[in-house]
């Protein structure tokens, strides 16, 4: 696993006992700097591993590339200072043909720019991208047990998490078949979240229509955003969301499930979708909305 | 509370119940832009409150000012879009007489300029920032007792996650007094911290020498960094730490203890700081290092 899991000698302090000197194991953080056809665009703390699909991911967040063809090839590069060594912190992305590049600057100040209209306009507006990908209404509905189920699958699946304590999660499970396609961890959990849609770019599978994007804490503005790029109808936290993360999936079609724990869950945005077994043998939602 | 806390109809479901809507309380996020003397420099997305104090952490955590005298006034901006209702996203801040304010251009890139060199480097130098503040390795020590029972004084005052579930916290507690000083919430974790350092800052507290800094979650780069340019001698987090967070709390001369629950925490740097009674009258360390 090497950068992804790193050794330490630390001290483990216990209330009445003498400390102890013991080897532990660290979630690996090192900065990646993605660039587009030799241009730098942004720099991220990141988990090293998967660094192909993290840079994928994070051009379908920022509306760059939506399909697998225009994810030409990427490569680390090599420094003048390195002494013959890679460093494997910089990866270069050629994308296809047909993609419109945009000038470093405006992806790489994206927050900034888009921001600067902000006073006095409804702050989502400002901050909010243009997904190539609809979100239908009328599409997939997903039963309340599958839901329920998903963060301790998400759980049993994490292996760096069970050795190191310290790493977000994101992973896609297909609705129609159940199955948990991709599992992605990462320091940062919107790293996590790009390196899993960034393998879905890579496998064809934009936009994600029979997904469900289930991550290991909270859900703020920034993933929903990126599960909206992405074309996913419902995203599902263990924790809380934030209020403007209810009001983008609330205006983005998506289904945000928050507090999914043992036998429950909150959802903030389009309930509809959720479809409970009980009283009603039709399967359908008995809410009114 | 206005917007720290808003208030949505939300749908709760349950296996074998009817979904019940109910009102529910979400933290609040909305975006905040920095700028000094007119001109952007950065776009957090954050809980409102707290913002002139936000602005002053972030300006000490990037090395732009570390005195209370170089924060001169702030105030919020009105925009021409705004039909003269004030957004209050948009806070701009004069700096007082003798600070170097950078070019717009360098803050805003930070993160991608610091590492354009990267390639070959070690990664840690290549977006380490310079602190104001030496961190003392004789200064601050502290009773294990005291920093086992911060995690818990931290959650008592949380106020808004009570309510929410949803904000990460960032404490100050000073070591000589054990009195928590301030505690700032935040969708952000980073933000949290510049909050809560802002407000030291204003207080003519920097350098934070006899501060630990109590986090409610988990230790990254980032978070040490802003510790380090604050002064910050001890830094906990209730969760774990990543790689580089330890490195540089290492480098940076900072007692890092993570896993801080119940009877127990591991330090992954300087032990030496911390102070066990058990079987040494003198209240020193037994540690050999």
């Amino acid at each position: 696993m090497g950068r992804v899991i790193s050794k330490r000698i630390v001290t483990r302090f216990e209330q009445g006992s003498a400390p102890v000197r013991r080897r532990d194991s660290l979630a690996g953080e090192e900065p990646l700097e993605i660039r587009v056809g030799g241009s730098p665009l942004a720099v991220t703390m990141r988990t090293p591993g998967n660094d192909y699909e993290l840079a994928a991911g994070f051009l379908v967040s920022e509306g760059v590339i939506s399909e697998a063809g225009q994810f030409g090839a990427a490569e680390y590069c090599r420094g003048p200072e390195a002494e013959g060594e890679n460093a494997y912190n910089v990866l270069n992305v050629l994308t296809g043909p047909g993609v419109d590049v945009p000038a470093a600057d405006l992806i790489r100040n994206f927050y900034t720019t888009s921001s600067c209209g902000i006073c006095g306009k409804a702050s989502i507006e400002a901050v909010e991208t243009v997904s190539a990908f609809a979100i239908e209404e009328d599409g997939a509905t997903i039963e309340l047990g599958q839901l329920l189920e998903m963060p301790d699958r998400l759980r049993r699946e994490q292996a760096i998490f069970e050795r190191t304590g310290g790493l977000h999660a994101a992973a896609l499970f297909e609705i129609s078949s159940g199955e948990m396609l991709i599992l992605r961890e990462d320091v940062g959990r919107h790293n996590a979240v790009d390196k899993a849609i960034g393998w879905a770019l890579m496998e064809g599978r934009l936009p994600l229509r029979d997904c469900v994007l289930q991550v290991s804490g909270r859900a703020s503005f920034e993933l929903i955003q990126k599960a909206k790029m992405a074309g996913v109808p419902v995203f599902s936290a263990v924790s809380a969301p934030s209020s403007l993360a209810v009001e983008l999936a609330v205006s983005a079609g998506i289904t945000l499930a928050g507090f999914v724990r043992g036998d429950s869950l909150v959802a903030y945005s389009h309930p509809e979708r959720i479809r409970v077994r009980a009283a009603d043998p039709a399967g359908g939602s008995t809410l009114e909305r």
